[in-house]
This record gives structure tokens, sequence and C-alpha cells, in this order.
């Protein structure tokens, strides 16, 4: 066990590996740090005091609970348990009432939260979590009196409903506050607002008992002008029954619980969606259809049944997770590689970046850069999930092979409010479909019929789009032979073509002036990377002519970047629309730039001359910060309007000058690449949330998971973390411990092993589903080493390279590799 | 006095007629009652506990204060002011705090509100108001020792900064947690985020006095997952002088005040908002110039100055109301004209419809519909300001006669997202214009040259803008003659070319399908109505030949409305997309509506007949209820997609037969028309609301201004108010009391006196300030009439007819009428 040592600060919470949870030990973290529950269609986010909310498909348009972003209290809104004893009472998550309990924590598992709380002596535990194929959120109670005497107990539940339009809840309020109605039954909370018109979707909060009184109307509840924290009706311990109609619809049922010393009593609460087809939708004139629900409530109406459903949850990401699993000398590695990195992988397939306590869930649809590259961190999981995302990026791009910068997920068409001419987007699609290919075998995917945008009718398949892709890039170039940069490349945020002198103009969506100078080295770089790629696709499925005719623009590539993008130490980072370097040494500000490095790197440019090394020795000179690497320096200290959005940050923060953990792996496969493996893995401490345990204060956010960014040296708080969980650094911070660290990489054969690791890992264990046959791998280092040549064996016969071929193994198969 | 009996249940406030205030006793009123500051450009909104916000010229893209609608607690966010005396803390305008106040009230008065609190003998009193010609607000805190004995009190001042796009503020956190910038220097906070890039101005929150601590960073302030109800800074009575870095900034001052017995001292508080031009922003490097913040300060750097800037402001509104102010025996009715419903026009006329409790300041431009209407209820108070609000009006106009919908206050251009074809919208400026001239006399905005939208340059008058409007209508006739709806008419809910069944789509904005058949009766009317006043207009500029062949086309359409629009006993609605009728007794539900009835009896079409009489007599038995006239009955049910939004809301609420106030104006002027005096009064009092203080409960809104709606029979509540503030009830209103009841009507010629009022008025006493001229006039009542002939007689000469000619007037006058 390695780097235990790091955990000595633990003041928030550490990880239970046991139970795949991390356990937060107080309500009052530095930020609420969240977890997602949700598989499939039907998603809640949910902090550690059960704040946030769920919604169907798309958080914009069916939402179904209120939440309000940064609100004060901080963490507004949410699942919440207020528990009554005599004139005591306090929140079964922790918060929003102020009650300080005698025990709390909240365990983040995968897809699940659980919250436990006691107070004088009555015990309560909140399993949170949506089932498989299920549009519900369960929020199952159990109250426990561990006092010697019978205990009667008030429960009252509380969620605040959404008026499903998110964006239009939050502002049309001259509309709004007259529109919401609710239908009541049984122990069953109905909110049908708009349903008499055009939705055929409603919702409802349900318990499987009977109640002892409701309320519908928040004002109702919560009396005049309180928070959260002290409901008139909590306070005063019994339920109004009030009827919401307007205003601000809620839904929290009153129970009373008799319970006698020792016992424990669950309560079983379901949130739930409903749709229903136009022809049903009502039982009788103006009430609703509630045959549906009740259907659904059914499955969950005891404690058996819901444990059984959450069984069924952690069965499938158990399954999922153990795809892949390794077991190195490094407990925090393993733990990364084999539980969080892989769920917020999942995480980022589900949600890609819409949705987290920096996504209000209002903004934007899906990326095609970021969804192709998220590709990357669960293909080996969910490969037929990443198959269809493929092809429904793909059907976003146009015919000229420039792609949509993003596409709305309810109707699956590029948005024209943000349009296209991001110029590194189309190559990304190559990075996808090969990686997916590698690791499938599956070629059938460059065969499917796909549209462009605006077709009704595919005419060609995707293979043609990969080409059209290619050559955008090469219809695409500059005065220097470099590809244009259009609105902006992978950095959003250098907006060459903008020129904004208006606030309020968006640095992405607003383009003036000429747009044929400004050059990226950046898709210079990505091009000869993943060009490449292309030409091997090409290779594989018999187009040598093709890949030829292909590989003449790479290496005429290749030699414009070391011939225009060399700046003596490190590559350029870009031109701008003056024809002016960006990112060299001649700059006063923004000498150099980590994302030009890391391309040219990993293509392997100047590889050989030793370009390569000296631009990853600057890297680590200039860049290179205790707490990751950063974006660029020196800081932009003013704004410069041929820059654009990168130097409207304040020194350290975001692209000028923060720690972008998304391209931190670029640097680490770079120095794999190289056979640095002490280096690689310094890289990837840094960022990685499983070393962190020590800086829980200092970095805010969640220490299970990944953050887009960290601010850098220039600002005030370095180290600080903000824009946790949906951020492409997952992926790639995967793709690089796996394939490159470890180095089991899929190829087009098969399976390679080409690990670069640290010298004192002497043996390492994987297990690696992979097209169909179970490989139980290990890798021994008897020399440590860092790289080197590796000897293979499998089922105890040797084999002849590093690379287990495929096409030979089904069922379980043991592998030694030994680092030679 | 009448109907003071009405006043028995004040539960919540008064009026304080000598100061023009309103005079709100807890902080718990139903909803939060608000007021407006400021009166030109730079405008904040206060609620009865000072939560609101401030911003300049447009509260969307520059809003300096942070505030969040809808809320738990309701009303978060404002200028807050803790006392703290030893262990004990408070509010001093009555919340966010919790604790129970000694004593409180909140004056809301013209343009300023001023907060009295007091506890454990401390008084405090804070007066709060922008000052004409400044983008501040001021905010007077006044703290006095009443004890016995030496008190140490703590002052905490508190407001949060709006990262200034305040719907970006509210999504965007993605970047916006990590921009924030302060500068702190003296006792001055600045917040200049984003001033280091495109932005030229920043916000600073100074005190005259020397600091004992600040805090800039909101979390610091708060202490963890805190509300405002409990700052941990104030708990603990000590400021951590925290310095904001991203996250969210705020301002808050901390003072130690040592006050003996009896002794008082004051504070003043300035929240400014400064520009400096791109040439001066800086002081230095990143150091921004506070030049002018410095300057402004200078101003209210002492009780003595800002009291005398508020004795400024108190004049300018004394002078603007008394333009025309009245004494009838009914103290309401004085109080309605004189104060109230004269300051609830200014605030429309400043606000259009984009800044209250219930418009979030993100949404609405300013509309061509609604602030063609506003203008009626202020002219005689603004009438340059009016000039040029109906000239960029008219710039917004259609080289066609259309109109766009609604225009941007910053840019004033047509808003293209919202587009036209609202086919009320073009004789609106036939209504504002030709009452603008009647006011002032002034022809020569006839003849100011206007751009049609998309021109340069104008090439054609302000006249030819309003032919063009005429013009528009009959070129725009369906299958009966009547005009064509387009989107809509003055009910943007009846949208008959529509046809949507997507929940996410806007029924305003988005058109499908024909739009050649479906026609307006209440467009029709309007035609007429309007068309009569271009007629006349003509005539008065010697157009004689267009006025007469404009004059065919109104006979024509009040020939066209009497064959096809009459349904028995009441004018039809409209006709649909189908070409059937809707407001017809053969529809089951929407069989009468309001405004084709109100718009045609205004017209007098059919008035020779009795279908105006039987017109309002429908009313009266069919929409009449004791809250005010609904808009339509029965209720709609069920969603009709050939209807649109008006079928959407539940039965009795906004478009669908609720009360919508701006509409009942209509029936009292027609009322009056017949001389039903006590008809229209009776109309008149049911939706006014200095006759509404015996049901401050029930209507929940502020009860000094109207509301927009009056939930009808149909409701859950009937009586409930929504929507106060921004509406066109409060011009129409005001013009219906004045130049209908009241009958002092501005004509070409002069003022032309016609009362139709109360039998029991004997007496009343108007002062009326008109076209330089100053009109002392008395109506005398002696035989108990409610309308007839007039005798005139001018400073004690006779005078033929009942107008005052303002050919022959300057000066002081005395009138004397009587109703004989």
């Amino acid at each position: 066990m390695q780097s235990s040592d790091d955990d000595t600060d633990q003041t928030y919470g550490y990880f239970d590996d046991q139970n795949y949870e991390y356990v937060i030990t107080t309500p009052y973290t530095p930020t609420p740090w969240i977890n997602y529950l949700g598989s499939n269609e039907f998603y809640g986010i949910i902090s550690n005091t059960a704040g946030g909310y769920c919604f169907d498909r798309d958080p914009k348009f069916r939402r179904l609970t209120r939440y309000r972003y940064n609100s004060v209290p901080l963490d507004s809104g949410g699942r919440y348990f207020y528990i009554r004893d005599e004139n005591d009472f306090w929140s079964a998550t922790g918060r929003p009432a102020t009650t300080q309990l005698d025990q709390y924590s909240c365990r983040h598992g995968m897809g699940y939260s659980r919250f436990n709380a006691s107070k004088n002596g009555i015990a309560t535990q909140v399993t949170s979590f949506i089932p498989l194929d299920t549009k519900a959120e369960i929020h199952s109670l159990v109250v426990t009196n561990h006092t010697q005497s019978t205990k009667s107990i008030d429960v009252f539940s509380f969620i605040e409903w959404c008026l499903w339009n998110a964006e239009d809840d939050g502002a049309n309020f001259q509309r709004n506050l007259s529109t919401a109605e609710v239908e009541i039954e049984g122990s069953t909370l109905y909110h049908k607002t708009e349903y008499r018109e055009r939705r055929n979707h409603y919702g409802f909060y349900s318990v499987n008992r009977q109640l002892d009184g409701y309320d519908t109307n928040r004002e109702s509840f919560l009396g005049p002008y309180r928070g959260f924290d002290r409901p008139e009706v909590v306070e005063k311990g019994q339920a109004n029954n009030s009827f919401a109609r307007g205003w601000s619809p809620i839904a929290s049922h009153h129970l009373k619980l008799e319970l006698a010393p020792g016992e424990s009593q669950s309560l079983e609460f379901v949130l739930g969606y409903i749709e229903v087809s136009v022809d049903h939708k009502w039982h009788s004139k103006n009430v609703i259809n509630k045959q549906p629900a009740k259907d659904m409530l059914t499955r969950f109406d005891s404690h058996e049944k819901v444990m059984d459903e959450l069984g069924k949850l952690n069965r499938y990401w158990r399954t999922l997770l153990c795809k892949f699993s390794v077991e190195t000398p490094d407990d925090k590695f393993n733990r990364a590689i084999n539980i969080w990195n892989q769920y917020q992988n999942m995480v980022t397939f589900n949600l890609s970046r819409s949705a987290s306590f920096y996504e209000s869930g209002i903004g934007r649809g899906i990326g095609f850069r970021d969804s192709n590259q998220d590709t990357i961190g669960f293909v080996h999981m969910v490969p037929e999930k990443v198959r269809a995302r493929i092809l429904d990026l793909s059907s976003t791009q146009k015919f000229d092979g420039s792609a949509y910068h993003q596409y709305q997920p309810l109707t699956k068409k590029g948005n024209a409010n943000i349009g296209g001419n991001f110029n590194d987007d189309p190559m990304w699609l190559v990075l996808s479909t090969t990686n997916y290919i590698k690791e499938t075998g599956d070629f059938s995917i460059l065969q499917e019929m796909v549209i462009y945008d605006g077709q009704e009718q595919a005419t060609h398949d995707h293979f043609d789009h990969l080409l059209r892709a290619f050559m955008h890039v090469i219809n695409n170039l500059g005065p220097h032979g470099l590809p244009l940069i259009g609105r902006a490349d992978w950095n959003d945020c250098l907006n060459l073509n903008c020129f904004s002198d208006d606030p309020n103009e968006s640095f992405q969506t607003t383009q003036v002036g000429a747009s044929d100078v400004a050059e990226s080295v950046m898709i210079a770089g990505q091009f000869v990377l993943y060009g490449q790629e292309f030409v091997d696709l090409c290779q594989q499925v018999g187009k040598i002519e093709l890949a030829n005719r292909s590989m003449k623009h790479i290496e005429k590539m290749r030699k414009t970047i070391e011939q225009h993008a060399w700046d003596g130490e490190w590559y350029l980072r870009a031109y701008d629309s003056r024809g002016k370097k960006i990112g060299s040494h001649k700059n006063s500000e923004g000498k150099i730039f980590i994302e030009s490095q890391g391309f040219c790197a990993m293509a392997g440019i100047g590889l050989n001359d030793g370009k390569v090394e000296q631009a990853l020795r600057s890297v680590d000179k200039h860049l290179a910060t205790d707490f990751g690497i950063m974006l660029n320096q020196p800081a932009y200290s003013q704004y410069d309007k041929y820059l654009g959005e990168i130097s409207s940050y304040p020194p350290g923060y975001k692209e000028n000058a923060g720690i972008f953990c998304h391209n931190n792996p670029w640097i680490i496969i770079a120095e794999t690449m190289l056979g640095h493996g002490e280096k690689a893995f310094e890289y990837y401490r840094k960022i990685t949330p499983t070393y962190l345990q020590n800086r829980q204060t200092l970095l805010k956010t969640e220490p299970y998971v990944y953050c887009q960014m960290i601010a850098g040296k220039d600002a005030a708080n370095p180290g600080e973390g903000k824009n946790s969980w949906l951020t492409g650094t997952a992926a790639w911070s995967y793709y690089a411990a796996t394939q490159y660290i470890l180095g089991i990489r899929p190829v087009y054969q098969g399976l390679s092993i080409a690990p670069c690791v640290l010298p004192s890992w002497k043996l390492i264990r994987v297990q690696r589903e992979f097209r169909g046959a179970q490989y139980s791998i290990e890798i021994h280092n008897p020399h440590g080493l860092s790289s080197g040549k590796i000897t293979l064996s499998i089922d105890g016969q040797p084999v002849e390279g590093n690379v287990i071929s495929s096409s030979s193994f089904n069922g379980q198969h043991t592998v030694i590799a030994t680092m030679v």
C-alpha cells in the first residue's frame, strides 16, 4: 500500500472500497458533494444532504423537482425528510433543518446514496436510488427506536415540483404562478400542471402507508417567509392538508409512527414520472388516468421489494465495473481505476455536460467534441451504447465534413443557435470510431448509413463521414498550411476570430471578421495523430489507395508543423488573425500552452530529433505545479480581443492559466510514449482524486471525482477545484491510466500489453473482458523497470510480440506478461 | 367620506395620505409588497423588508445586485442591515433575521421606502431612495439609543452582487464562479467583475464612516449553508475581512457604534453604479479608476446632504402629481387619482413590463401594444417623455404598417425572436399619438421623420406611420371582412393560428397553418374607434380627402360588424381558423368575452339600435362579479388547440375567465358613454385598490396598486390577485376615471368637461395643468345627476358648450361647471 500517508486529513469523508462507497461524515462539506442516480433516461442529482433534483431525459424540458442553483442557503431544494420527536425536529439527511445530529453519514455509492442519522435515540436510514428501467426515485426510510421507551414520531416528507420546463419555471412567473394543479388519492400526491393542455405526463410522490396528513401548497407547508430549515407544519407537528391551486406546488406526506423500544419501521417513498398516450390521458373529465402510476407502485410497496430492486442495481454496477479491474501495489490507483473513474465515466455518458452542481441543466446540449472524447472512457463497459452515440453524433455532421458543435438530446438535431466551425470537432469522430472498433472488433459500424445534417434519408455510410472529417481539415488550411481554427479548437476560450468588445456577446457564437488566417497548432497535431488512425483504419478495411493518399496529407502536415510551429523549446499554440504567433517565447504573456505540446507529442512530431523530449521538458519547467499542469504561462493579465475569452478570466482560473485537468492526460500519455513511467505517474496522481484526500478543504469539490479545473499558481487559492463531475478529464485520465500507464491497449488485432509504470510496481494483476473473452493478466516487473520489452504467455504458452490476438480466443484465459 | 366602512380590516397596512405613503405594519405580508426606486434610467425594486435589486436601464443586462425569484424563504436577497446588541441581532428592515421586533413599519412613498424598527430600546430608521439624476441607491440608517445606558451596537450591511447579466448569472456557473473580482479602498467596496475585459462599468457600496471590518465573500460572511436569517459573521459579531476571488461576491460593512442614552447616529450608505470611458478605465495596472465613484460619494457624505436630496425627490414627485388633482366626496377616489394611480402610471412608464415581483427582469422588452396604451396614464405628467417614447415605438414599425411586438430598451430595435403579426398592435399608435396631441396641442410630432424597421435614414414622417397603421388593418381582412387576428390581438392568449400540441412551444411565437381566415371582432371595434380618431386627426391637419376616404373604410367596418359580429345579445369575439364563431351563445364554453363588448361599445357600434345597451347588460349578467368583470364565460374546461393559450389556464385564472383588470375600464368607459354613472362607478371600485383595504388577506398583492389579474369565480380563491404593478390596468383605470367619470377630457380644441359620476357627488374640485395654464375647476351637481348637460363659466364669464378652449388661456383660471 503506497501513499496511505496522504490520507491523514479526512476532514469531510473517506473511501469505503468494500462497498464501492464514499462516506461523507458531515452535512457541511465545502461545497455540496453530489452523486448521480439513474442509469437510463431518468436521472437525479443528489447532494450529501439530499439536495438536487430529478428529470426525465432532458433536465431543461422535463424536470420533475425544483432546485435553486447558487442559492442562500447553499444547496436549496431536495428530497427532505423531517423527523419530529416531541418538540424537537431534524432532517434525516443532515440538512436543511439545522438541528445538530448525534450521528450523521452520507454514503455515495454506485447509483445510490444512503443517509444515516440519529438523534435522541432515534436512528434513521434513507436509501435513495433509481431502479433499473424505472422512471422514479425511490427513497426508502427506516426509522429505529434505540431508546428504552415507546416513541411517537412524526415523519414529514417534502419535495417541490418544478413546472416541467426548468428555464421557464425560473423566469415566467406572470404565467407560472397561475397554472399549478394537483390531485390527491390515497397516499399518492399527483402533480399534473399543464396536463390538461399539451402535456401527456405527470409526476407523483407516494408512500406505502396510510397518511396522517399531507400538504401540496408550499407556503402552507413552510409558513410565511420561512426556509426549509423550519417549516411551520413540522414545527407544529401537524400537516395542513393543503391543496395547491397555482403558486408553488409541493408534495409532503405526514406519517405518525409508534415505535416500541428496539423497533424499526420502514417507509417506501416513490417519486415517479408517468407518460400516458393521448388516448388514455383521462380517467374521467379532468381526472387523470392514475393506473400507470398504480402499476408502478406495486413494484415498490414493500421494503423487501425495494431492497430487491437495490440489489439488482448493485449487480448491474458490479457487472459493468468488473469488465476491467486492476490490482497494483497502489490502493489509490486501484480505487480510481476499479471504481470511481469508471463510475464518473458512465456519468459523463449519461449526463454529458448537462446537469451538475455547476451545470444548471438549462444550458448545453450534447457536445460533439465532448461526447466523442467521452466514449474512450466507457466503451469497454457499454459498447452498444457507444455505437449508438457515435452514430447520433455522426448524423449531426454537415456534408462538408464540419459538425454542429452541439445537438439536443430530445431531438437529436444540431443546435442552430450554437452552429459549427469549431474546427477540431470533425477529427474527434475518428478517435471515437477507431477506438470503438479496436475495443469491439466491430467494423460494421463503418457501413451504417448515416444522414448528414438536413438530410431526410441517408445517402452515405459512416466511413464516408470519417473521410469528410479528415478532408475538412485539409480543405481548411491557413497561410502557413496549418489548419484554420474557426471559432475555436479544443480550447473554447481561444477565440481568434471574434474580436468582441461587447460584454453581452458570447465569445463562442459571435464571429466577426476574417476566418482564413488564424491557425491552430493543436488541430495540426490532432490531425497528424487521428489522421494516422484514419490511415490505419483504411488499411484495415482494404482501402489502400485512400490510405496512401491520406498519408501524404499527414506527412505534409507533419513537415509544416516542424517548419512553422516549433518555437525553439516548445510548440507554438496558434497564429492569430493577423498572422502573429501565440504561445511563443516572443509573447510577453501566454508564451507556452499545454495543448499543442500534448497533441504534437502524442502524434510523435519531432520524436526523432528531440523536439518531443524538449517540449515535455518545457511543460515540466513552465507549466507543472503541485496541483497539476497549467494550461498556459504566463497568465494573461489583460483582456485582448484578438485572443477572446481566454484573456477574460482572472489569472489562474479556467483557460487563463488554470489547471484545466482535461489536457493533463495528454502529457501523461506523451510521457509514457517516451518511457517516462515515473514522470507520467507523477502527473497522474496530482490530479487524480483518490490521491487528494489530504486536500479536501483546499480542493472544495468532491474528492472522489475529477473536476474540470483546479486553480493555477496565479490564482488566489492555487489548488482550489471547480466544475466537478462532468468533464472530459474522466475519460482521458482513465484512457491514459489503462492504455498507457498499465498499457492494456486494444488494437485492431487484439489486446496489446505495453506498460509504463512506476519501477516499484513489481506485480500487477488485471481482469479484462475483451471481445467475448475473459483475461486474467499478470504483469511481472522483476527488474523494477518503467517500461521496455514484454514477453508474453497465454495459458502457459509463449506468444510472439506483445499482442493477445483476439481471433484466437474465447472463454477464460490466463496471461503472463513480463517486463524485461 | 364614503366607503370608509370598507377599511375595518387593515391586517397588513394602511394609507397615510398626508405623506403620500402606504404604511405596512408587518414584515410578513401575504406576498412581498414592493415599491420602486428611481425616476430615470437607474431603478430599484424594494419590498417591505428591503428585498429586491437595482439595475441600470436594463434589468437583464445591467443588474447590480442579486435577487432570487420564487425563492425559499420567499423574497431572498436585498439591502440588509443587521443590528447586533450584545448577543441579540435583528434586521432593521424586519427581515431576513427572524428576531421578533418590538416595533416595525415600512412606509412606501413616492420613489422612496422607509423602514422603522425597534428592539431592546434601540430604534433604527432606514430611508432608501435613488436621488434624481443619480445612478445609486442611498440607504440612510439612523440608530437611536432609547435606553438609559450607553449601548455598544454592531451594524452589518449586506448586499450581494449580480455579475451584471442577470440571465447568465443564474445559469452559467461553470464560468461565473471563477470570474468575480473586487477592490477595497477605505470604506468603499468595489465590484469589478469583467471590468478587466469588456465592461466599462463597476459597482460600489460605501458608507460615510471608517469601517471596523468588511466582507466581500458570501460564504465567508454567511458561514456554511446558512441563510440570510443568521449570518455567521453577525452571530459572532466580527467581520472576517474576506476578499472575494471568484465564487459569489458581496459587500458588507461592519461598523461599531457607541451610543449614549438618547443619542442618535446616522450612517449614509451609497450603492452606486459607475461607467467610465475606455480611455479612463484604469488608475494603474489592474486598479480601477475610482475617481467617478469618489466624486459621487461627496454628494452623500453627510446626513444633511442626503436628506436634502430626499427633499428634492419629494418635490419632484409632488410637482408631477399635482398636475392633476381632485377633491371629490370620496377619499378613496381622491387617493387613487391624486396619488397611487398616477404613481403606478409613472412606474409603468419607467419599467414597462420588465421588473416586478412577477416579472423576472430577464424576459420581455418594451411592448408595442403595452407602451402605447401606457402613455394615456402619464402624458399629462411627462409629455416630452411620451413624445420620445411614441417616436421610439413608431421607429420599430415595419413598412407595411405592422409592428414588432416588442423592442429592446438598450438597442431600440425590434425584437426579432418575437417578431410581429399581433394585428391589434398598429392601431395603438393612433391612440397614443392622438391622445398626446390632445393633451399638448403639439401637432409637430406628426412631422417628425421616423425610420421604419431596417431603415438607416428616415424617409417618412410620423403621420405616415399612422396612415400605414390604419391601412394595415384594411389590407388584412378576412372572409367576413373583419380584421385578421394574426398571432393574437390584445388578448395574447387567444391564439387562433397556432395549433400547438408541443408543451415547449410558445403560443405567441409559434405560428403554423393558415392565417387568412381567423378574424378578430376586438380589432374590428378598435379599428372603428381609433380609425375615427385617425379621421379626426386628418381633419385637424387639413387632410380632408384622406379623412373622407378613411371614413368610408370605417363605415364599411361598422356595417360589417353589425352584420357579422352581433350574436343576438352581445358581440362575438372572433372567427377561428375554420371560420367558426368564438364568443357565441352557440359555443358550449367561452360564450361571451369582454373585449369585443368593450371595444364595440366604446366605438358606439349599434349605439342607436340598442346593441351597446344590450351588450353591456350581457356583460353585467354573465361576466360581472364582486371582484371585477371576468374576461369570458363559461371558462374553458379543456385545452383546445384551435384556441391556444387561453384554454391552457385552469378555469378562473388569467385569460381563461380570470378578472383581467386591464379591460374592465373599457366597460367603465362604455357605461359612462351611456350616462350610467352608478354602474361605471360600481365597476371602477371593484378593481381599484384604494377600495380593497378590507380584502388585504384575500387579495394577497399590494393593496395600493392595481394588479393585472384577479382570480375569477371559477378559481379556487375568487378575488385573489396576481401580477401587480406592471399592468395596463393602471393607465386605463386612470384614463377612465379622469376622462370619463370625472369627464375632464382633453380634446383638440382644449379641455372638455363632461362628468358621469355618482349622483351623490354634489361638488368636485379639480386642479388641472393643461397646455401651460392652470385651471381650478369646480363641478357642481346640485340636482344629484349622473351626467347630462353642462353650463360652464371661466373666471366668472359664461362659456358656450363644455370645452375650455386652450387657445384663449395662460396663467391661472377658475372654471365653474354645473351639471344641469
